[in-house]
């Protein structure tokens, strides 16, 4: 075997199945080892943040590590956005970068660069291969390394001669170490904030929004009265009819400080203590005080749904959980805005979907419109770099093995990757794109007039999407997806029926 | 006036006039400053690649830095592959980047990364702003820093919390240093090569290949027979009829191989020693051997024009100048390949045209054929960051003011940046794409071949881009861009001349 088919081997070992790819030459020796060594399915990606994000998109549905497979720096650099999204959203990624021969980067050809700044900023654990024979041995720490609670990023960075060099030595998978366990005493602590009845939020992030996770936490505020909220940006989260239903913890600031008010004690269980998105002037950037009393229950890489079940008993909950019940919203009529349009999909969502929203501000409501749901798997945005949906979605696709993915999508943010939307008709995946089509970036706009801005020439032009206005039915068939314009509840509802009831991937223009 | 204003009138006085932005949240001051102080043309790029490459197309025709405005570390991140480009150009550039307010970032926000690692592999110029008062002059040695010859790419990290605050410094702009004017000795040198009649490459770069330094490269090959030979990756080339026309350094290293053994001796104008594109086994490296006699005339950011304009006279060149002749190709007929795909190009592309090639494996002999064209600015991709030609040709079309822009653009290349086109709609330019559409890469395709590699089920679909075919007439017209496809070289032709006499963008969709 050569270097390159050592990798491949290696990477089938410790699990990995699928590779994001978007190769160029250094990468060849690998696309020819995909072949010669079965056992990965190879997807290709026209753009490298469509690879990148389709692996977050896999590794929140499957929690196991997809491979990338980026060219050079360059290449690397175009996926950076959406690796910024997963380490944030701690979600397990193997990428391997090809690079020059090594032989050969002294000369400084053409597209050399500084591989290890460029990815040093979105990886937890980076490394250059410095010879054939570890290439097994490294891929075998990486996959450790990217799977290790709460999740990271593994960058593995490999020279083109030592793909093609014979490399003997395999490697068999490592360990990967379990999520740690809270101390008794971190739960006797939480338990003693929860024991007087007085007002307390248990801020749930990470796996404590995985349905076990949700379970626990939903027996505990039935039994102590505190209030559930979930971070402002969950990677996953189990949601609908039978699951108890955080409320979001708010995105903007004097909303959070709004919902603060109402509380003396925080408990956070795998969430972060709450930061502002931005620094706004005469907000603090964390938002919970010195007046909170707080206990980090289970911080991310703790065991939380462990810590939740031991608090559960210490604060003698019962079996009774307080859950969701069974409400799908009613079908609205007439002209669209974002609420409709979320009630249109919460009504219409199968039992088992899997909803990606980078809806931004279309989808502020969502969660409460669809909190009675069928019950399924909600993920969004984690880390502010827009352009995750059309990505995310299309690998979470592929994880879920036909069952349906709505991606609810900005205009602005999906005009970043829209690339993805040819990788679900190659791969003809069952992912069906609401695109929220307000023509601007209106988060912006919102953030001009909070800032007591009065747009002119300039603010207003880069701000809006209307001059002229993208066609996104034409969009998504230039890419070879199914398409139709929806210009209000009714016409959104009669297409969203048919998508989902089609194989194939779609896109429905929703007209705002 | 806030330190944005100040970022703003330093920078209009410092003699920029055009902003390629995509701004977020943390640079709204910036885009309120564009208002309150006018000067500054602001350009809306929907992907943050589009604004770098529109700068680098800019900046190539202006020979004058156009900024950027990108949002943090991941906005910064989707545009470093054509930074990439823009630096291996040697385009000067400025990129501002706003950043958190400074007292946010220790609260690690989710949009905090490490801007700097990010920034530093494609900038040669790069600070952090500490204050208000410091932004002016911040930006006036940005601005200096990117005109330095040979040009550079300067980024500057601001605050947002500084833009807002108020600042009373201004600053004037500094002083430009001038190329570097190579010694006599060099000129000495390299007219003692040319002294014997021994064949001798003049390897052209850089500014030698603007058109004052190609017509004293074509007075010095006119007296002496040597051979003019332009880099492999011109940044930027004047050409057609009446210009000296050097063929271009190959590709592929075989064939530099083959060329350079044809000579004794190598003088470098303004162009670095060849390298290979990528290391191949076998191959070295550098090209040109120890068994070659070498002089470095000139390097990037000498004066290389001055310096063979006194070779010339070292040499007793005449007035009498190698040009190519008007010579324009016969129009071809029948089924299109990339030849003849070229041919029509040349054919009928106007008298002061811009011409870029990101045409990749179709346009391998373009030059060749567009040599006796009426003449022509020549431009193409540097670094080998695909995704530049759309972006680029938009940022040149900007900088031409009327004059037309031809993009040749290959189609994978094409699917990296396809959203420049809806900027080309929005200002409505003089841009004709042709996309030569073979639904495949092919050079990866190449590659393969040349690495005897038969290409199993992964290596075929990880190397085409035809299942499904990318529907390019339907793309261009979704982003707002008149579009037509051409079947045959007739069609092309009479495409071509059509959006040639019609106002706005246009994209012909080539089928090779």
């Amino acid at each position: 075997m050569n270097g390159a088919e050592r990798i491949i081997q290696t990477a089938i070992a410790c699990g990995i199945d699928v590779c994001f790819a978007n190769p160029g030459t250094t990468e060849m020796p690998l696309v020819a080892a995909l072949d010669s060594v079965p056992g990965i399915r190879a997807v290709l990606g026209t753009f490298e943040g469509v690879c990148t994000g389709a692996a977050d998109g896999y590794g929140r549905v499957t929690r196991r590590p997809a491979m990338t497979l980026l060219h050079l720096g360059p290449g690397f650099a175009n996926g950076i956005a959406n690796l910024h999204n997963a380490k944030r959203a701690h979600t397990p990624i193997v990428n391997i970068i090809g690079e020059h021969a090594s032989w050969h980067l002294g000369a400084d050809p053409p597209l050399h660069s500084d591989i290890e700044s460029l990815a040093a900023p979105v990886s937890h654990w980076l490394r250059r291969s410095t010879s054939a024979e570890t290439l097994a041995s490294d891929v075998a720490e990486a996959v450790a390394a990217a799977c290790t609670p709460p999740g990271h990023i593994a960058t593995l960075i490999v020279p083109n001669d030592f793909m093609l060099q014979t490399a003997a030595s395999d490697a068999q998978p490592l360990p990967v170490p379990a999520a740690t366990p809270v101390t008794d005493d971190d739960v006797a602590r939480a338990a003693a904030l929860l024991a007087d009845g007085e007002a307390t939020m248990l801020l749930l992030g990470g796996h404590a929004l995985h349905e076990a996770g949700l379970q626990q936490a939903g027996r505990i505020a039935a039994v102590t009265g505190c209030a559930l909220i979930c971070e402002t940006f969950p990677a996953r989260m189990a949601r609908g009819a039978g699951i108890p239903a955080p409320s979001r913890f708010p995105y903007f600031p004097e909303q959070g400080l709004e919902l603060l008010a109402k509380f003396k004690r925080v408990i956070y269980a795998g969430a972060r203590p709450p930061v502002t998105f931005f620094g706004y002037d005469g907000v603090p950037s964390h938002l919970v005080s010195d007046a909170h009393q707080t206990v980090m229950l289970a911080a991310p890489g703790d065991d939380v749904v462990d810590a939740l079940t031991r608090l559960a008993s210490a604060v003698n909950a019962t079996d009774a959980s307080q859950v969701a019940d069974s409400s799908p919203p009613e079908m609205p009529t007439g002209k669209l805005d974002g609420d409709k349009l979320c009630r249109v999909i919460a009504a219409l969502q199968p039992e088992g979907a899997f909803i990606m929203d980078e809806g931004v501000t279309s989808t502020l409501n969502y969660l409460d419109i669809a909190a009675g749901a069928p019950p399924y798997t909600y993920m969004r945005i984690t880390g502010g770099a827009i352009g995750m949906g059309i990505p995310a979605s299309t690998g979470a696709a592929i994880a879920a093995d036909g069952r349906p993915v709505i991606n609810i999508q900005a205009d602005g943010s999906g005009l970043y990757t829209l690339q993805g939307l040819w990788t679900q008709a190659r791969e003809n995946l069952n992912v069906t794109t609401v695109l929220c089509n307000n023509r601007s970036y209106r988060i912006l706009q919102f953030e001009l007039m909070r800032a007591g801005i009065t747009p002119g020439d300039a603010a207003r032009a880069l701000s809006n999407l209307a001059e002229p206005a993208p066609d996104w039915v034409q969009l998504a068939r230039g890419f070879g997806v199914a398409a139709a314009r929806a210009e209000d509840a009714e016409s959104l509802a009669h297409e969203l029926e048919r998508a989902l009831n089609e194989d194939g991937p779609h896109l429905i223009e929703a007209m705002l």
